[in-house]
């Protein structure tokens, strides 16, 4: 058995968590190292057991955030040394196939990790059997929730039979749609919110190589921006490359015979069709439906002492920042460290998780939509890169004092809202610096104009 | 029977209206005239025939938008010259107890009507009763329904029978926790956002005073405002005063016993305490529990050609524009003249309706959301003054040009989201005159100064 915490708590909580995804089995393990009683209830079944589930993306960045929370649970050295694929920059395609590199960190060298979601999520799952303190029940659907009282009703989808279910703490970690979240907006004063964007988005796979090797340079995160849409690819362990095309869904129904297909590949991403595969690309093109993205937000987290939302369930964020996952890994991370600062105590706990958290979700949400623009349409013009190299250049000489936007969020753990304001001040840092050297610029030239030097 | 528009409908069309409110009630009219067959469903019992209900405003300010409608249907002499009551302008109230007017429109003296939410819908229902092609049914609760299908059923909330309704198309007017909107939800893409202010409402009375008259002077909206809460009163046909005190929820909270009620008033309110009675203001406030104020934002408003929401259903917003009830009027108007345009084409209006009014409802409930801060706090500063001086001037000077934001969204029928570009326009305009003032002023003092004259 796992060791518990230095400490025992000083009450042993029975604690139930919904949804056994990503963030859900990973605070399975942190409650359980602190040794509280976790049942974790999940609706699908054991992934360990499943193929892989449509619908999901493929693997996932792992960035500073979500290595702090695996590194708490014992597991970031397996994740980060054994399995994660480094990607050190951007490798952005041009339309007739050639391609530069933006480095994420010019001055450490300092990468993100393409790391698989099933992979990943079976290993926490793994490691929670490693607790005696744990109970896993897959195949639970939820279906009633009181959550002022605690009590849960779960279906079993192979018998049909209902489970109730008793606990001190409900922890919401069921994703996007999240059926306790749903319960919870019947509260007084709950705000929330569900945006959709209006592009979906479609999976597709570029394989190894005959010699089973990567067909591109592996350590990038590689990037056809297109203006209104663009593809990208992560890295797989066995070589093999997800790719994904984000568009308008008016664009995905205008592709609706094969020629039309193949000549929109050709005309936008014409590299990518001999690495795809012709015939695949069609094939998978037209299996798939673009899915739709949605970023949620919503307070407060919790009901009274009984109930919290994390993760997805809580705030989910457009995909384009690559912090969903690092998100939901850092609100569990944040909550080990209420727990340990309340002395278990419930009610102190969610309450300043929900009044401190906030900010920062909305923070990291707004971004996401933010750099979906970024991604596919600024990183391609001379402003961004200009504003790029003076932001790599301050960083380079002031690293303490000068930390850029993209690398406060994913390579430090500063809060996702301190980033935001540290960007706006350094804005109009730059600004004003820009303008005070144009004067002098003006007046110079107007000096020697007139002769007055 | 009243008269059916001119021309008859391509298609009879079955329509259901899903809440008997004001919105609903007027909807209905709307449809009768063009001929369509229209069932109304109503949660509540009859409002002619029960006593006022808890929790919803007792009066409201009719303004242009919703006179316009009450004119389509032949009530809005009705409603303006024997029910409401004229208010000519706010009548701000110092805690000195001294008062001066601010009025709405200096030019024309155009003004708002204070009207009985009860006595409105009651008459908008009566006038239903003169249509053959209006049934209404009253206690019947929507507990399930299939928007796409075009299927509802409800419970009848005396005898608990159901009862299955089929239509061709479902209009959602039942306000704010619209169970028709609760339906629409599960469609892919509909973006939605609730968001509760964090004050809430609880309403006094003014009683008329020994002799039947009125105990403040009768044609204005008094305001008590007071930076972070305020009051305020709307004058009521039998002489009385709605009183409404808007406050944060921990303010409520403090106010816990009866000492500290009335010192609070004595404070804040002195000149309220006679006018509503010592004894009555205890009781009423006691008695009361402060309601919440919510805002509601979604889209799209339709299903297919199936479902609608309008009114509170589709933009629930907080009450400090006074414009609540006048938006969801508009939206019948608007969807009239879009069943005029397409000529009954249901697929057309629902789309068009969709597509062009969200702009100008998520437009009018920011602005209700900004003048809650305009109305408590702003009014009273010598800014707010100056600027409604300049725009009163400009407006006086030159009508057709230049129209402040309160008298377009109050006393126009411009798109409420036009209102708010106009305002922007404006704001920019005088910013540049300010400017260019200042510059010829400090050119002149300098000029002077150094004797360059």
């Amino acid at each position: 058995m796992a060791a518990v915490q230095n400490g025992s708590p000083r009450k042993r909580l029975d604690i139930v968590v919904v949804g056994g995804g990503l963030v859900g089995s990973l605070e399975a393990l942190y409650l359980a190292k602190r040794g509280h009683r976790v049942r974790l209830y999940e609706y699908r079944e054991d992934i360990r057991k499943s193929p892989q589930a449509r619908g999901r993306s493929i693997n996932l960045a792992l960035s500073i955030r979500g290595r702090k929370a695996l590194r708490d649970v014992g597991l970031e050295d397996h994740m980060v040394k054994k399995h994660g694929i480094p990607m050190t920059g951007r490798r952005i395609h041009r339309t007739d196939g050639s391609t530069y590199v933006i480095p994420y960190d010019s001055r450490t060298n300092q990468c993100i990790y393409s790391v698989g979601r099933n992979y990943l999520n079976s290993l926490l799952l793994q490691e929670s059997e490693r607790y005696e303190n744990v109970e896993r029940h897959f195949n639970h659907k939820l279906i009633e929730a009181n959550l002022r009282k605690g009590t849960l009703k779960f279906q079993k989808t192979d018998t049909n039979q209902d489970v109730d279910v008793n606990a001190d703490l409900i922890i919401g970690a069921d994703g996007a749609f999240s059926a306790v979240r749903k319960a919870m907006m019947k509260q007084p004063l709950f705000d929330y919110s569900q945006t959709y964007i209006e592009h979906g988005y479609l999976e597709l796979c570029i394989p190894a190589d005959e010699s089973g090797g990567f067909q591109m340079p592996a350590n990038y995160l590689h990037i056809w921006p297109r203006g209104e849409f663009m593809m990208i690819a992560l890295p797989n362990q066995d070589c093999s490359w997800t790719v994904t095309l984000f568009m308008p869904f008016t664009n995905f129904q205008n592709l609706d015979t094969e020629d039309k297909l193949i000549e929109f590949f050709e005309k936008y991403f014409p590299d990518s069709i001999p690495l795809i595969g012709k015939k695949k690309l069609i094939e998978d093109f037209f299996i798939g439906k673009p899915s739709p993205l949605v970023a949620v937000k919503c307070r407060p987290y919790h009901v009274a002492n009984k109930a919290l939302l994390i993760g997805d369930a809580a705030h989910a964020v457009v995909p384009f920042y690559g912090q969903g996952m690092n998100a939901g890994f850092e609100d569990c991370t944040l909550l080990d460290q209420l727990f340990q600062k309340h002395k278990d105590d419930l009610v102190s706990i969610l309450e300043e998780f929900s009044k401190t958290r906030w900010q920062d979700t909305f923070a990291i949400s707004d971004l996401a939509m933010y750099n979906y623009i970024e991604m596919r349409d600024l990183v391609t013009r001379p402003s961004y890169r200009v504003r790029k190299a003076m932001d790599d250049i301050v960083f380079w000489l002031l690293p303490n004092f000068w930390v850029p936007l993209y690398n406060s969020v994913t390579f430090s753990t500063m809060p996702y809202s301190q980033c935001v304001k540290n960007r706006q001040w350094q804005d109009k840092v730059l600004k004003i610096t820009l303008l005070f050297l144009g004067a002098v610029v003006l007046t110079g030239v107007w000096m020697r104009r007139n002769n007055v030097v």
